[in-house]
Order: C-alpha cells, then structure tokens, then sequence
C-alpha cells in the first residue's frame, strides 16, 4: 500500500462531508424553519396586543437566530430609550440562548458572569425582556421588549415566546 | 342598543388601529399631525409592495421628526448592512431635513458638506434611500430604504415620501 | 494493515471533524449548505497555501451568510492591521452581498455609494480582498483577506471563492 | 508500514503543517519562543476536541503576547455573541498577564479593580475562559473559550494552558 493509495483512503474518510452535501441539495424541500418578515410582525403586533391591554407603550423588537434585527416596532409613547434596549435585548437573547431575565441572575456581584454586559460593545442586557424563540426546541429568533418594569417586559417577551406557536400555525 | 353595538360604540371611541385611525383623522385638524406607529406602518407596508413588484428585497425605517426610529422591517433576504444603512438614513433626512439623494450632492469633495458623514458618529448617509416626510410643508419624519442601488432605494424613499398623504387619508 | 484499519488512524489524527460529520451526516439531509467551522478551515488554508506560494503572510477570515466570522487565521509576519480589515471584509460582502472590488467601483467619490463606508459603524471596507462564497449561486458566507496589496487581496480571494466548489466536493 | 508511519504520510497529505512545524522545532532551541499560527491552530484544535467530547460547542481564540488575536475558531452551533468575549478574553489574560478567572476575583465590588472592565474600550473580561500561555514561564500568549458555562469556559482554556507545553514538543 503506497502514500497514493493511503492518500485516496483519507479523502475518502474525508468524503463523509461531501455525501451529506449532497444529501443537502436533495432534500431541501423540508429545510428548517426560519424567522421571515411576515413572522415577526404578526408575533410584534400580538405582543402589542397584550401591551395596549396592560396600559404600556413598549418597543418589541424581533431578530433571527443569529441576532440580526427583522423588525422593530416602537408605540406612541414609548421610552426613547427602549428603542436601543429592545435591540439588544433581541441580540442578547439570541446571542447568549437563554432568556435576559436568566442572564441578568448570572451577572450579578459574585455570579458566574457578572462583567458580561461589558463584553460585546454594549449590546448585552442583563436584565429581563428578551427571550429566544423556538420551535421544535430549534432557535429560530429572539424578542426584545422594552418600555414598562423589568417585570412586564420579562413577562411581554415570555408571551411572545410562549404564542410563537400559536403565530407559526396561523400562518 | 344591545352589548354588541355598545361595544362597537366603546371600541370606536378606544380604538383599534382602523377604527381609531378615523378617530385621529378627526381631530387631525385641531392638532399638529406626527408620526404614529400605525402610520409608519401602513407607510412601510406601502414601501414593501413596490419593492417587491421590482423583485426586491429592501430594509425599510421610518423615524418621527427628532429622527427616532418608529419601525423597521428587513424583507427576507435583505441584505444584513442594510438594516444600519436604512436606519441612519432616515436619522440623516429626519436631521438634516432634506433627502440623502440632496446631501450626497454637498457631500463630495470640494462641496460645502464635504466630510459631513463624519460628523455624527456614523449616522450620516450621503447616498440616496433617505427622505423627509411631510404634512401640509411640515416635516413629520423621514424614511430610510436600503437594498436596491442607490438608485432604487432613491426611488423607492420617494414612493414613500409621496404616497404618505394617500396613507394619511386612508387612515 | 487494511483500508479500515487506515481509515481508523485518519479519523484518529483529523480528530473529531469525521466523527462530527457522522453525526451531522444523518441529519443534513434537510437543511441547506451552509458554511461550517470543518468548510472554513479547509478554505482558509487553501488560500494560506496560495499566499505563501506568493511569499505573502496575510489574514484569511471566513464568515456565514450573514457575515458573522466562523474563523480568522493570522499567518506569521501578517500586518497588525489587517485582522480588522479582513474580519470586515467579510462582513462587508456578506453584508452586502458582493465582493469589495465591485464596492470600491461604487464608492468613489461622484459614485453611487460614496460614503457607504460610514454607515456600518466602520465595517465597511471599500477596497478589495473581499468575496462572496456560493453554492448554487445560493450565498453561503464570505471570505476576507488582508496583507498583500489591494490587487494581491483581491487575488486571493477571489481564489477562495473560485476554489470553494472543489473543497465542498473534496469534503 | 506501521500506524506510525501512516500518520506521517498523512500529515503530509494534510498540507504543510506538521513540514512547518518540524522546521519551526529545529529553531527553537536558539530563539525566544513566539505564537504561531501553526502553534495556535495545534491548540486550538486540542481544545475544540476536548469541547466536542464534553458535548460543548465553543469559540476558541489564541492571541500573541501583546494579545493580537493569531486565530479564531467557532465551533458549529456555538453562541453568536461568543466571538466577541472569546478574543476580548485572550486580550484580557494577554494584556494584564493573568487569567480571567483571577481577575474576576479582583474585579467585584469592594474589590481592588473593581471597574477594570470598563477601562479598555470594552475589551476587558471579567469572568473565567481566558488563560496566559507560558514556555518556561515566558507568557507567549493568550488563550480565550467562550460557549459553555463560565466554569467550563475557565475548564477548557485551562486546558489548553495544560496541554501548551505538549503541543510545542510535538511540533
């Protein structure tokens, strides 16, 4: 057996990947689910739903699993601050895949995390009102809200978390 | 008068969008007009169906008059620098009161605003996609478009800027 | 010593990647291409290999489809600079979905985008060396390389991109 | 032909690697040991599959000695916002010369550096991951883990710490 012939045995341990790619290219009809436009605003636009019920004025941001805002929709009235919070509540929660209420228990004085906030340029928020969204247990987004206590934002964004569901098979 | 129609009565004068929307268009009159998230988002929602019918997918902002974002929504596929670029135009055309296709003009070298992307910690765009919105000669906002070339984008920012008074009567 | 028994030994000093690929090899068969940490490194040294034939030390930085970076490699004597320049290369085409070259065109002074490399929070690069990296035309992700000249880095990588079909198909 | 011997074919199937390195052994009895990249994809990539085996998916980062980053991995599926603390991690135990761990004793409230995270522009961390890399008690470099929890992430770049020395002699 010469280094030629040990040379194609690699590659062909090596050719596990290339099967599967072409598996890919096969089977893409049933690709997994993905955050769109459409998605996120009726998801948005049912959280807003539950904050005008509350009395609130909040901005609900919305991002894919990677972070990246879809859409922001700020009410009338709402902090001018907010609109930067539910960013990066979004960006957080996506970010780190847990929810900020979680994070902001392990960024405290003498917790495992506690500097977190300082990491990534400002983006990371260690408090609660973000959440990731999932379906299958598979992230596909995260929701950022902001605009009342840290209590109705933790629990604006774990409703949109828990509705998700709900909007996906509206759809 | 039975519950039905007195709910009806009591959802007209509380509003939901629509019908709230008629409630606004009212008092219209008495008051100075601003921009409202139900209009930015009729706004938007405009904005999208052009871009699709041309095939494409754009990022698309709307801020109030002091240049603070409203909404934002990526259509699918948009490209991911599109969602800073759309954003900081309608901060520029919100802050500077004219459109970014007008600033790119004073922004070259030699003209008087040469440099002035640099003023405002990277929130000034000086290419199209960006334009004020206005209401009987007052500046309500400003949208921002991101996604086609500059070209498109100028083009679709003012589909926008000119269909907003449709979208205002609509209401 | 047979075949099996080689392949043993390969997958032993590859490491972990033919064991990963197992495992993602029965679950690939529904998702897309997508750019893998197993993908990038396989492409960045491609490019090392082709920068140290032409005696250059450069940065090759290689991101998904969204433009977050799955891996950077400094190669010895590489300029200080160029780990920023090349991460946001690939960010840039990622982002915007076209190689730096074609963006420099764009973003001349009097051209349609002068001034795009303002917007993005200084992300955006305006020279050449960036690419787009795609499979079926579909883009998967970006590849970014810095520390030749202008016309080097883009030599490189539109090598990369060029050679990208070969090593998903040697995979 | 022995699995010894195999594995040296294939290590030169597999490119220039372990060439380079036998060259860079040669030298190094007669000048001060420095990262490389050769020496920081070798670590790295002992650190990845001890992740892969602890079911983890991370981003492994290895900076020189003045903390400029020499290469970055991030392993499929790993948190997004893990790039970021992962190099400002190495930064971190590169630039003050201990690992992050430590420093995150002398960075709570009442604590001698207390506010330390605030001090260079965002890049400092203040929890366990990053750890120096030391020949001979000679800091070389840096090297920063970001993905599992704060215990694992101090874990695995220890790890990589341990297991420096062994990595240099097998080049």
């Amino acid at each position: 057996m010469d280094e030629q012939m040990i040379s194609k045995v690699v590659e062909s341990v090596l050719g596990n990947i290339s099967v599967e790619s072409a598996g890919q290219k096969a089977d893409c009809t049933c690709h997994r689910m993905e955050m769109t436009l459409a998605l996120a605003k009726r998801l948005i636009e049912k959280v807003e739903q539950k904050a005008s019920q509350m009395g609130l004025a909040v901005v609900i941001a919305v991002s894919d699993q990677s972070g990246r805002v879809v859409a922001v929709h700020c009410m009338d009235g709402a902090y001018t601050a907010s609109y930067d919070i539910a960013v990066n509540k979004t960006f957080t929660s996506a970010g780190l895949k847990m929810s900020t209420a979680d994070l902001a228990k392990l960024a405290q004085p003498g917790q495992p995390l506690y500097g977190i906030d300082r990491t990534n340029g400002g983006k990371i928020v260690i408090f609660g009102g973000g959440e990731t969204l999932r379906v299958d247990e598979k992230i596909i987004g995260a929701i950022g809200v902001s605009g009342g206590t840290a209590e109705q934002d933790t629990m604006l964004a774990a409703y949109g978390k828990d509705i998700l569901k709900e909007v996906v098979l509206c759809q």
